[in-house]
């Protein structure tokens, strides 16, 4: 089973790439989706779009997991952000891959065992669940965090999604 | 010259085409398209992201336009509506085309002449304006309105966008 994390942003978007087989957890690969700033933001979107689809394309994930977005105080920010957020659901939903939110708390607390670690401490707990990756960005670090607190939470949601299904199926 | 404007939303997207020929509008189109809410986030952007596509490839637009999000005080109701606008700007720029954005309050101005219209006011002026056409939905005239604003101040942003692009070369 192979999983893709996402972690998004307008600016940068962090992507991280996991196999799991039972409990063991394997790294593949990680990385950012930059957008250039002087384009427009229908452009910047479009290069967000085909960046995450160049990254689906090249390891073919079969589940996606993306980070639900500290909801800002500022909302200008609150909108950007959500705008590269609509892009990074849509990208892997596009390809026909099954996409999770989780809270960033649960994600802290899959990897770090609290849900108000600091940025050190998941990077610190996702190369040691990983072992043999070497953490290039903070953005990548959180993505591949999103794609570890997955492979714990994907039965459950899967059971807890079909438990859903027959009970509007039995109304 | 043929244009689209859109008026993004989750729940409900409207879109609008008109044609231009100098001074005079033509109405074409109007429509919206709907998500499912009973679907989850990703299946409802990809829900918007194909019926806008489809309008696209039906009418064949050569520019669109978005309208700028109202920037809610709730920043959960920012954060959807900002998510349901970058598939919504993504759509038409995907397929190649320049994306303009105006804010509500210069939509109103193009239409009825002030920034502080009633939405009744742009349906009755929207009417007036393109001569044969039947408002089906608030959301669609809406649309309609952000397609005349363009047609407005096409010219204008295309020989602005040229300067800047100009002042750049010449650094």
């Amino acid at each position: 089973m192979r999983l893709l994390g996402l972690d998004p942003g307008l600016q940068i978007s962090g992507w991280g790439i996991i196999d799991v087989a039972g409990n063991r957890l394997r790294h593949v690969a990680d990385g950012v989706v930059r957008t250039n700033k002087d384009w427009s933001l229908a452009e910047r979107l479009v290069q967000l779009y085909d960046g995450l689809g160049e990254v689906i394309d090249a390891y073919n994930p079969s589940e996606a997991a993306v980070e639900e977005t500290f909801v800002n105080k500022n909302p200008n920010s609150t909108l950007k952000l959500g705008q590269a957020r609509g892009i990074v659901l849509l990208a892997p939903a596009k390809k026909g891959l099954p996409v999770a939110e989780y809270s960033a708390n649960l994600i802290k607390k899959s990897v770090v065992g609290t849900g108000h670690a600091a940025k050190e401490q998941v990077q610190m707990m996702i190369k040691s669940l990983l072992p043999g990756c070497e953490i290039k960005t903070a953005d990548a670090a959180d993505a591949l965090a999103v794609a570890v607190c997955h492979s714990h939470h994907r039965v459950t949601q899967r059971a807890w999604e079909n438990a859903v299904v027959m009970a509007g199926a039995k109304k």
